[in-house]
């Protein structure tokens, strides 16, 4: 990441940092649910940290971002310290896990839809590349544990960061050019549609098994 | 893809989306099975699409396809729309799913082995590349609905493939160098051995629980 | 790998082929326990034979080791062969599985760690690369069959994995140097834990259903 300039690079870390913290917290939280032992715990965490990140980079072709530095290694295992010590004041508690989760995802997508750009990405492959940063690590980690990936049936977990990364390149076409602004507006809106669709249980329609026209979650 | 001669180019992409399309279609119809949300069964139908192509690009290092052209994306998203219009009609009934499915996998086939071979990959690499690239993307699915891929245990699916790929290699051997015959001639023998394998119920003899000696599926 | 000594190339190679073979018999064997068909456990034995290296070879930007060589590839058909025609005396016995499948393990992880360093990984970098390329085929195994990944819950793999890697790198300060003794070491290391984590059935703290403090596995 060469190209980089030296402000953006920092802000683009503290974001890494901490999406990569929350995203190995949900990894143990879940795994810890299957009884896994504490080894294979930080090893769906630290996948669930790094995943979407390790298959952004390979899709644009990047060195894969963990193995430049070991702060990323190094924070998914201080997440795993942390639930050790604090467990329960980590990971029980629906807010906790909300704001962890919903941190995590809008983060990483904002990182990947940086990165990409970065990278020569056009603006829909950047989209498509956060939403891959946000949300892959959560499937691999739920394909570990032997379960559907939440974010295929749970509220609006992945077109909350699609419509973040949308208005991302949408502000500069009302006059927002600060990348600051755009970052953090995006963040935001991905994360008040994760909180609204939590608090009123919105979701997308869900397919009935004929694949026939729309129904609502029941 | 600069190597290539434009006819071969447009040939390609013309099987591309076809394939493209149908491998969509045949993700969100199992998604559906399952009472994926909309969006969740679209993200399985992409997956499915172009899994397996992506998977295959990856290996043979060479730039994502559907990243450098929006159109595997919308075609992607336009077999997701034609379900949720035409559902019934579109994937109802065993014949219209026998098709697509079969449709999908024998051009997908075809794709990878031609594209592997444009990037100076051997011929048996080229035959394991799209046989990748022909069920990759249905086993991506499988795993993402939780479900043991249907491939491993289902009629002839990858030997079908293989059995065209081996058979585009041979056909030289008896005077047929046409690249468009070739082509032809491997998906009509993977469509044919695969109807065969449903009309007839063939299938590659079981493995019982202690991996003994070869026992029929009953 | 071009900048490679002849001797370790071969003495890598050696190692390589044992490890496949081992790796595949794991897969079939696993597959067989679902009833999958010969062409389904086949592949499911080249992914668990192949996986992990192929993932290694994909982060450190490799060409993939078994697209430059058939040997992988005729090594992996060897093992289902073996099965099919010894059967029972290849698969059935837990020393036999037991040998097989922690040989398979402890070379992978020192391949993996050796091809990492060749291609100017760091050590940490190194060892976690050595531990995918000795756990991941193993995962997507599991992933495949559609079960919870065994290195999750069981004795000690990935771990006993790391604990030989970190060998490798320990043993230059207590003044050993050379490479195969080195590599020798870590193999046995890995064995002899895995040996005696089965035999005194040690295995790493279970997290219980609250991410809470240690509990042992009952």
């Amino acid at each position: 990441m060469n190209g980089f300039n030296d402000e953006i690079r920092l802000f683009i870390r503290v974001l890494e940092f901490m999406g990569t913290f929350a995203g190995a917290i949900s990894g143990v939280r879940l795994s810890s649910a299957k009884r896994f032992d504490w080894f294979g715990a930080s090893v769906v965490g630290l996948i669930t940290a790094v995943g979407g990140g390790t298959l952004r980079d390979t899709l644009i072709d990047a060195p894969v971002f963990w193995m430049e530095d070991p702060f990323y290694i190094i924070t998914s295992l201080l997440a795993v310290v942390a639930v050790a010590v604090f467990g329960r004041r980590f990971i029980s508690g629906q807010v906790t896990w909300f704001v962890f989760d919903t941190v995590s995802i809008s983060l990483f997508m904002v990182i990947g839809l940086q990165k990409s750009l970065f990278y020569g990405q056009s603006w829909w492959c950047a989209i498509i590349l956060g939403v891959i940063t946000a949300v892959a690590g959560g499937i691999l980690r739920d394909v570990c544990i032997n379960e559907v990936p939440l974010i295929f049936r749970k509220e609006l977990y992945a077109l909350a960061c699609a419509a973040g990364g949308f208005l991302y390149f949408a502000l500069p076409f009302v006059g927002l050019e600060n990348l600051y602004a755009r970052n953090v507006l995006s963040v935001l809106v991905i994360f008040v549609i994760r909180a609204l669709a939590i608090k009123y249980h919105l979701g997308v329609p869900v397919l009935d098994g004929r694949g026939a026209p729309f129904r609502h979650r029941r």
